[in-house]
């Protein structure tokens, strides 16, 4: 009930989002939705894995979805590993070889694929982990005190 | 009148953390509350700052609170600052002149005194980074997906 109220007002892309988060629970990685590495670049999901590794999964609900985005290209240089999350449905020989595959819907998903792994320069990958802390944390306490007007930069 | 209806299900504790989060949001810090650094322990507030700072926070509510606690010298060898924050009210006389002060209510906080620094060894605070993250990346999905069965040693 819960699931289903929530799930009407989300876009596909973060119905995807929610059962790609729920999944890597079981591979003991953290995740957030929407973090921004970088001015002019979102992630749908980033990831932190148990040894550190950091994932970024782009969600795409449909062929136009993947067609229009001219940014991925742009998302590699921030983790060791790519992969993109679609439907059962998506057209999947459209996804580059070298990336990731994930088939999910909003309640799970399962990794068909890693792709690739380019693993982050030391000082690059300690300033991801600390960008995915300051936006975990910053969406939390606006979860935890709803009375804070937050002025929160790149959350 | 949500601030007024969730203080009243909070203990005493828990509101002077609210206010210390807030008033740290203003310094540039970012915050979690019942963080567990190490089995055992448990912080009132972690807070992670600008430049990389981490501060743990004990929240004392009155005299007996403090004087109950034995564990706190044990938080010192897990953060660069270690600060109290009570009400206007608390004997502040009790507390040792090495350790921060910062008077709190609900709704903000002022800090009195920075106390002594203790730089953290440069593992010790990549992991307390990496503990932080994953403490408020959890929490934040818990509340953002409730339909989520999370198992979650730790947090």
């Amino acid at each position: 009930m819960n699931d289903a109220s929530s799930a009407a007002i989300q876009k596909p892309g973060q119905i995807l989002a929610r059962g790609v988060c729920r999944h890597l629970v079981g591979h003991g990685f953290v995740t957030v939705e929407e973090l921004v590495p970088t001015p002019g670049l979102r992630v749908d999901v980033m990831a932190l894995g148990p040894k550190g590794e950091i994932w970024i999964v782009e969600c795409k609900s449909s062929r136009a979805d993947f067609t229009s985005d001219a940014k991925w290209g742009g998302y590699l240089e921030w983790c060791d590993r790519f992969l993109w999350a679609v439907d059962e449905n998506f057209p999947t020989e459209l996804l580059p070889d070298e990336t990731g595959l994930i088939i999910a819907d909003g309640y799970d998903a399962e990794i068909l694929r890693l792709g690739d792994e380019t693993r982050l320069a030391p000082a690059r990958r300690k300033a991801m982990l600390r960008t995915f802390a300051v936006h975990a944390a910053r969406r939390l306490q606006l979860l935890r005190d709803p009375g804070l007007a937050l002025a929160a930069p790149g959350s």
